[in-house]
């Protein structure tokens, strides 16, 4: 099939912009003259500088990072975040607080989905401290064992001061967004947040991996670290992309001698960000195709107008859900002031006809349905 | 400029094939026929399980990877694994040895140069066990600091029952490289190697990142673990893969639980394997590319062929080094026979003129020239 005849509605890695692609093909070949392909240019050449210095302004101009964040590019994904944000965080935590017991030192997770539970699972395992659960999604849906919502505020418990706060803005699996309006029940409750241990603000974590870069994110100065993989939204898998509040770049290794778990080099922010994210080989080209990606959406009326663009086409599809649901042809498995903008999960009654319907879809070059559920 | 008017001699990030390349572009745009661009395809697609599979047979057919080995493909380059080989082999020396002291778990590292001497001290750093240099390159070179040769082998020192024994087959900074001709003294010493602690077999793991594909591998079913970062030889930065003997894929969850140290779960072997690889999503693009390369150097008469042209540049490069030593232009920096085939580090007497060469080249055509010392 040739591309005009499809509509791509993976999950996964997804659709981007036609004309990026096709200036991403050219740099492959020779990169902005040089008579190179991009990804064949050395990473400490000056080619190369200067474009992840651009990729990290135009993700600054985009998203309004504050000067107080610095903006870093790794590898590893949302998965390896899961572990780095444990090793770096309690190591700033012991290099505050070096004489409490690891029992003293508290992660507060806000369960909403299959991400962040994976997410509190990896800091149960990886040790060095408790995990708190501030709320879990499930207890509140109607069976108990179903993520379908965001929790009332009211029922958060957060540790009284905890080495750092983390949530998922998008659960893909289940499809359970946080929503941006302000103090509205499904919105992150930042006016909740304990602040300050004493000596230091409480760092906020959020994994953004499904929702980065779809709409703005208010209070952005707020957060001690947003992460994101790149390849829901931005670039190509392969690049992670890290804004994080400087104050959280600390000295692991002095961390280790105080006793905390020693952190795998590579996964610590401030050797990444003192080598400029260029540490070691950097995805190259998943960077290029991101930054070519960011270019365009600001050349589109930036984030705002993306923030338009989706909402309209939230509304569209969640109105056919809706539809089919009064029909009794779906079941709808989120609480509506909860549901994903990014991805939309129901699931169809007859199982027979849901098989048919991806076989049909799939002839007419509706791509990726499968495992929306 | 244009691709056929530069020629790129960069360490880093290297040439890929002109075809491999127009291909690749190709696909980025529509993979074969399904409409839609390689990186935009979910990596739980059928396609995308294709690929992978493809990938893995075409690096176990031209290096002929025996079954007792599985290759998995996975994110963090050379540095990532620095760490993951000592999470991985610790674990699996708990697994085998519950009852010994840190102090008895020792890890064997070969130090010829700037990477394997990184490694080492990556390992000293993550702790569990002690660190034993079997030999360090530089306390064999005339001024005692430079890393300029294959220690002779008479000085090694293996411990006797290590939980692994780690080298670099190539040292890109040093230029310092293992040969593969069979008993010479600049090969690796396979008949020197500790062979089992009684209950396994000891691993030996070694970092082909910057030789891998570039010759054969000999004696390659003898490896407890080869790895190697894509963007040398092979494909786009961002890929890593590994060679892996499967007794050593061990339940690191498991090993925690008797003292070992946990594993990030994006470090598990046994994680990536039992998830073919797609335990997160994968460099997709990197892939891809790195497909295309191994078929094109099948296609091309394997990497004996790659071996014979290989042996003629090194003859020819090394010849003008040679030459230009004599003249006192340059200074050889590596002993002959220690010598490496991927690049080729000299000195140049007279600094300015260095500066002088490097621009003119530059203007040229001659890419990647600095840095090559």
């Amino acid at each position: 099939m040739e591309r005009s005849q499809i509509i791509n509605l993976a999950a996964g890695p997804s659709s981007l912009p036609l004309e990026v692609l096709q200036e991403a093909t050219a740099g492959l070949l020779n990169y902005e003259g040089t008579g190179i392909g991009l990804t064949e240019l050395s990473h400490r050449s000056q080619e190369f500088q200067n474009l992840t210095n651009s990729l990290e302004k135009s993700i600054r101009d985009i998203l309004n990072v504050p000067a107080t964040h610095t903006i870093l590019f790794t590898q590893g994904g949302g998965c390896g975040q899961f572990s780095a944000v444990v090793f770096n965080l309690l190591a700033r935590h012991h290099l505050l607080y070096p004489e409490l017991k690891p029992e003293e030192r508290v992660m507060d997770y806000v369960v909403t989905g299959s991400w962040s539970k994976k997410a509190a699972e990896e800091a149960r395992k990886l040790g060095g401290g408790l995990v708190n659960i501030v709320t879990d999604g499930r207890e509140h849906s109607p069976s108990g064992k179903a993520f379908d919502r965001i929790p009332p505020h009211m029922s958060w418990e957060f540790s009284h001061a905890p080495a750092f706060i983390y949530y998922c803005d998008n659960e893909t699996v289940d499809g359970v967004q946080f929503s941006h309006t302000p103090n509205s029940q499904t919105a992150f409750p930042f006016h909740l947040l304990p602040q300050s241990t004493g000596l230091a603000p409480i760092p906020l974590v959020a994994d953004f991996s499904s929702s980065f870069l779809s709409r703005p994110i208010p209070n952005i100065e707020q957060y001690g670290l947003i992460y994101a993989g790149a390849q829901k939204n931005v670039g190509p898998s392969g690049l992670t992309i890290l804004i994080v509040r400087k104050d959280l770049l600390v000295d692991t290794d002095a961390a280790a001698k105080l006793g905390a778990a020693p952190t795998p080099t590579t996964y610590s922010y401030k050797v990444l960000a003192d080598a400029g994210s260029l540490y070691n080989t950097p995805p190259m080209f998943s960077m290029y195709v991101s930054y070519l990606v960011v270019k365009h959406f600001a050349s589109q009326g930036g984030l705002t107008m993306l923030e338009e663009r989706n909402r309209e086409k939230q509304a569209l599809v969640y109105g056919a859900v809706d539809e089919g649901v009064e029909k009794g042809l779906f079941v709808g498995k989120v609480e509506k002031e909860s549901r994903s903008w990014m991805n939309v999960t129901f699931t169809v009654v007859d199982a027979e006809a849901e098989k048919r319907f991806i076989a049909k879809a799939t002839e007419k070059g509706l791509r990726g349905v499968k495992g929306h559920r």
